[in-house]
């Protein structure tokens, strides 16, 4: 009897992702990749023109907890090769939202056509990208339970601004029991470019939330009793900040439809 | 001009628990030991009867965090030469609690009387050790601000129990705004052999707890609105789980009054 190949568990990884990219890429797959191919870094992404590029870049450097920066690509590089073979950003993302003059105009599959030679892509970690870690541990994760968006929410924790891009924090939000959020905070403290140690735990109103069951971004969540909810720094955060800086036009991923890529955490620094 | 001596940070130390340990010694300083010589390791202290010592020691072996093992002694041994130069455990704690039968009967200064060449002494860590790492964060600690011992409560969460001791975890409580919970989880999970990262957080209720104003042992602290309760595993959970045993005899520091060592958290292991 043949014994069964010991598959590399990388290899594996790489499998599902080609064709999970491929349905991506073909507009068949647009739904929160919250929970895909656990193990692959997923990554937030900003595409604006290169005359924004150097503030926005520097934006990232004083904000590390709400834009942990991956790689930043040169200006209308849209094949993202350190993350990922073929990796095209004009297709690889399940949902992308075009902004004009800070306002959401078109929310779209593909915007190959939208394309600019002065586009420069951000890729900024995601914490979805420590929840296979949070697994791993013996957590559940209600909206991977729920099998629905992660809840993200606007606070009134500032940024640190850079020319004309200020605006708040924007979190993501998990509810766990006291001892599950403490193992939690020691985990992710572990992953910095997936945005790390939460910023704040239980008490929501003391970051302006007002309701956890209207999230501002994604689905809303089952809090049980005994459960309190944990908030780390999210990547829609630039979203709501170049939005604030009304410039003339920007792309990004569509919340909690991330750019999954190729690469392992440990392999990223 | 002379410049000034650039003095060993440790040296400094020990200069200053020697003269400490001297007022101890004499029955001059019984205060709690809270916030004593930042830097220097504090111990709960049990000494019981040689024929009690194998379970007890597996007891500390499976309640790492409520009972985190520094060193155990030979019988009748109460120099602890490993702890620190001279350290007599019968004088140079600032009170003691004895217990016969498992009823505390006396509290007292000094124990040199009642000393028993079956008396095996276990040294385990204690929370007091990490607070100096938390102010050096910038964490300011309540109960030392009001210059007050900190609070215990029995809880409802039990030990794993090893022949006849068997109890339920006694915690240290320290409230804190989120942020400040969130920094202080992730500097004590560095500190196993002082309790390590919180047992819970929020919620008190969950744990057994009715009022934190009413403490089981040391002082009570106000509370801020803003702030959420953080509770650590602690070193009197061995009273209450010694005292259910009922053995005829054994001695240990008055909550949080604890022994001083001559050594630096990075010399234990």
């Amino acid at each position: 009897m043949q014994k069964p190949v010991n598959n590399n568990f990388k290899e594996s990884l790489l499998r599902t992702v080609e064709s999970l990219r491929k349905s991506i890429r073909s507009g068949e797959m647009d739904d929160s990749t919250s929970g895909l191919v656990p193990g692959l870094v997923q990554a937030n992404i900003v595409i604006l023109p290169k005359i924004w590029a150097h503030d926005f870049l520097l934006f990232c450097q004083k904000n590390p907890i709400a834009c942990p920066l991956i790689d930043v690509f040169d200006a209308g590089q849209f094949l993202l090769n350190s993350l990922g073979k073929d990796i095209d950003v004009r297709t690889d993302i399940p949902e992308y939202c075009v902004f004009v003059g800070g306002v959401k105009t078109e929310v779209k599959k593909d915007i190959s056509d939208l394309w600019q030679d002065d586009f420069v892509v951000f890729a900024l970690g995601c914490s979805f990208s420590f929840e296979y870690a949070l697994q791993q541990a013996g957590l559940s994760i209600a909206n991977l339970e729920s099998n629905s968006n992660v809840s993200m929410y606007e606070t009134n924790v500032p940024t640190k601004s850079v020319g004309v891009f200020q605006g708040n924090v924007v979190v993501s939000m998990r509810p766990f029991t006291p001892a599950q959020a403490i193992k939690a905070i020691q985990i992710t403290s572990q992953f910095p470019l997936a945005h790390g140690a939460p910023i704040h735990i239980g008490k929501p109103e003391m970051i302006g939330i007002n309701s956890l069951s209207n999230p501002s971004f994604g689905d809303s969540v089952e809090i049980n009793e005994d459960h309190i909810p944990v908030f780390w720094g999210c990547g829609v955060t630039p979203q709501v900040v170049i939005s604030n800086a009304k410039i003339p036009m920007f792309i990004t991923h569509a919340p909690g439809k991330m750019l999954i890529t190729d690469k392992l955490y440990s392999e990223l620094r």
